[in-house]
């Protein structure tokens, strides 16, 4: 029998919202309802990858306080040249990383130094029968300029939608993320500069994103997902009665979602990118169809002063 | 005239968007436009308090390194007592922070020491001809359960979409956040308890939320503001014709956004729950007309086997 | 071999907008598609009807030329009276009959002796290897006041795109239709009077509809179906080649799709009214949460006096 | 003071909708709303004219039984031959329609001898203190193929429901229309013929729509506009209260809609048509960046083989 709402579950929230409940596991509520997600997403990839280039890849990057990013606050480095050399081999890294070094362990995570710390992170949780959480690392290669809209729907906008829709997630960041709160202006600003006849930024704290738009940099961003809320262990909870009482989960349950989770963030990475391609081709088709001279000369007089 | 695309602005990517741009400032890139966003919500917050008592109190918890919120990592504190004491101060503290201490100073910082000591790193980015970034923090109170869909449109993901909409933002935490990676299940769970015949949770990690569906609880989150990128100093830059060239703002800008960001939080937030009662208030008003008998046993009895 | 697009077919078309084609029949473009639109009606109408009384009954009113409905022009009619007779009798026909009586014969027309001319109508097609069209009408009957939009979402034009979006029809018409725009205004105004405590209208050319919002009376509409484009007849046309040429369908095809229409017709009708629901009831939900102190006397004194 | 819910108007329905009422007139649900559509279409339509050389007509085309357009329907007819050559003349005369002879007269019909009867048909209406309705046509020219969406959104669906928002509208009828009903397959069909190096189609009952898609030929619908509401004559209809009363209407008010209505038709047409082109164009746009290899054989192979 089913007594007990599970803590930090659906199981409660679902039954005040609708009035009744799944019969088991979490139905609709289930992570298990992302696999459509998947599937889709690997239509898109197709896509991207064909028509554009675009890479897709996200990985574990950190496990408990096992982590792969710079971490360090801007104001308490002692060493702000140091600091910020950090930050640009992470890019480096970024625009390196591949998928099969990521699909290489069980892990998934490409550097197999801290996919190994990370395990034992997972196996010491397991071990007490408790659970662990963890972040997902995503970047978005070769992605065209001018993707996403300039207000509500900007493109980071769309992809925080996409990401916090996965269940367990509780936070997400787009390129400097909480960090950049403390870089100040004069470090954090992307200078433009021309690089084989294209325009580049110097530094990528923006995380290919300006405005809500796509600049042809990097896209990166992460993820965080919870400890997993099934464990092991006795919880003092109370039952749908109200009255108080203690669960213990049975069964086959994960210590930690991480590994599993990469391939969602993936997936519903390249649906965000499709969706807004797709909004993007309809203006640049319409667009296409029009002469140069059907553009009043205001729109166009003075930014050609500029150039 | 207008040679440079600003760095960290949106004039390039708006260049490469549409074509064309916005003749001064950033035309429909400026965070100007979130006055709409404002006026809207001063009617939706005006139902949500008359309708459900909810109320919405946004306010700056960090400048730069001056933090208000508990920032010791869980897996770093020797006392985990005293660690999830701070925890409890702080849902303490945004369940009862209110809207005239946030608007009693300048800085839009409840705590008056604290908020003296973010003006100073406010002036000293003046000074330097520098700017500063920060986070807002958001509490939603008085929340009707309920509110929520289960899969893409979840309550936090519809927050994130908003707070991610708002000019300069680069990250969203719901409840626990980037910090409850660390946090293991056996004291990240919720554990429900009965109290004044309603249900509640000890804890509060979940930011409340679960299953993104409101239950009850607070609902807390923050926002990340980057730095603001107009700066008053020289920034080595290059022109629209990819030509290396120096820029150097001219004319009124801020240093720090955060005072003027809290306002457009606390809007969004209130334009998410007007969206999410309207829609859970579409199935209750359907569901109102239906007799018990409508309903088929087989969704009920299970449940009323539990409870 | 698929040498030819079939005329009045959508395989032109469909090849021209996707650049391919389903491999045989019409792929998306089949009416089999409509088995989605059925199953979920199913829910619908169950809804409506346990939750409002709501009854939807779509039966074949005209099959060629031979029609159940009043067919006279107002200013061709000699005696006005007789005319509108026409219409009090049909509006009162469309209040009683049943879908036990139209799903009494195969043709799906409510008046057997109708049918039966209807069913000598498509054998005589049968014989010439040719097709012919038709009307379904269709009444909803104890919808309740204040369903549809003000302005772009009218409830009559949530109607049209439902029913136009069914495969081979070519017109729709709500209350008194095309027959409304030679009626004048002293005679199409449906007046009102107060009847069991209640507001209605003694005439009803409206079709329950008044200014995109139903009056909860009878909704009814009408919607025309094309003959079948696929006959036996040879016909002369052009191979997707553009060559000329000469096609003959084989197999299995109906001279008449109109007894299979109706249940579609009957679909859409009850999906379109659920939609409609949904939307109200958010708006009557939200409302109830109000106190009527909240509701600016502006807003309600006139009306106040008024009454 | 306002007693009365005018017949056959919004002011009882929206009331009961929202529970409040409009000051004067009819507030929102008065057509002074479409001031916004047709303002949004003057920029809709220059595009389509620049892009793809899109003409739209509207016109009337009938004032109660004074009609331009072919009436008879086909079985009726004893002249096969001479009935087809009717709307071969008819489809000619839409192809030929031009603006500046809709805006020749006051009535906005193209046809200046139609339109004095017309004209003295509304003078009828205003001398008898009472009203008349009619037909709005309207012709899209030169639209590319391959617009319209092949379930739901056919592109006739999304010109019904843009049609039937219209206040004061009645019915909408594509191409062949209700006549369709009747016509057999053999002649309603369109044939293809190779002509100029484009496929194009012999006759056009379709109105230039096969499968929810357009098919490059002529669009053509007409929608009927029911007589003016408010009229000067009195008529027994009950207060707001339910007692029985007598409404006269006083002030000016229109005898006939149609010469105002032929305008908005042409606006919602174009707001229509653009919608389409969009969403056509973000498909093309994404197949564009596609190599030919990228496509399966599956999907072409048996195409080519026809062709």
């Amino acid at each position: 029998m089913d007594y007990y709402p599970r803590p930090s579950h659906a199981d409660w929230t679902y039954l005040q919202k609708y009035g009744i409940k799944a019969s088991s596991g979490g139905g609709r509520s289930s992570a298990r309802e992302t696999i459509g997600r998947v599937a889709a997403s690997a239509i898109a990839e197709k896509y991207l990858k064909s028509a554009f280039g675009i890479e897709i890849v996200a990985f574990v990057s950190a496990v408990g306080n096992v982590r792969m990013e710079p971490m360090e606050d801007y104001e308490d480095a002692q060493d702000k040249g140091a600091w910020l050399e950090k930050w640009h081999k992470w890019w480096s890294y970024l625009n390196g990383v591949q998928r099969k070094d990521v699909d290489a362990n069980e892990i998934r995570c490409p550097d197999p130094v801290v996919a190994e710390k990370m395990k034992q992170r997972i196996l010491k949780a397991k071990e007490d029968q408790n659970s662990i959480g963890g972040v997902v690392q995503c970047v978005i290669r070769n992605v065209p300029t001018g993707l996403g809209e300039p207000c509500f729907d900007k493109l980071e906008a769309k992809l925080a939608h996409a990401m916090l829709s996965i269940p367990a997630t509780k936070a997400f960041e787009i390129g400097s993320g909480m960090a950049g709160t403390q870089i100040p202006g004069n470090v954090h600003n992307d200078s433009f500069v021309q690089n084989d006849g294209r325009m580049r930024t110097e530094t990528n704290f923006s995380g290919g994103i300006q405005g809500g738009i796509s600049n042809g940099e990097d896209i990166y961003f992460k993820v965080a997902f919870k400890s997993v809320a099934t464990i092991g262990q006795e919880q003092e909870t109370a039952k749908y009665t109200g009255a108080a009482g203690v669960l213990a989960a049975k069964g086959r349950h994960d210590p930690c979602v991480l590994p599993r989770a990469a391939p969602i963030v993936e997936s519903m990475a390249a649906l965000v990118i499709m969706d807004m391609v797709l909004q993007q081709e309809a203006r640049k088709g319409a667009a296409s169809h029009l002469q140069k001279s059907d553009i009043p000369p205001v729109l166009t007089g003075k930014l050609e002063g500029a150039m």
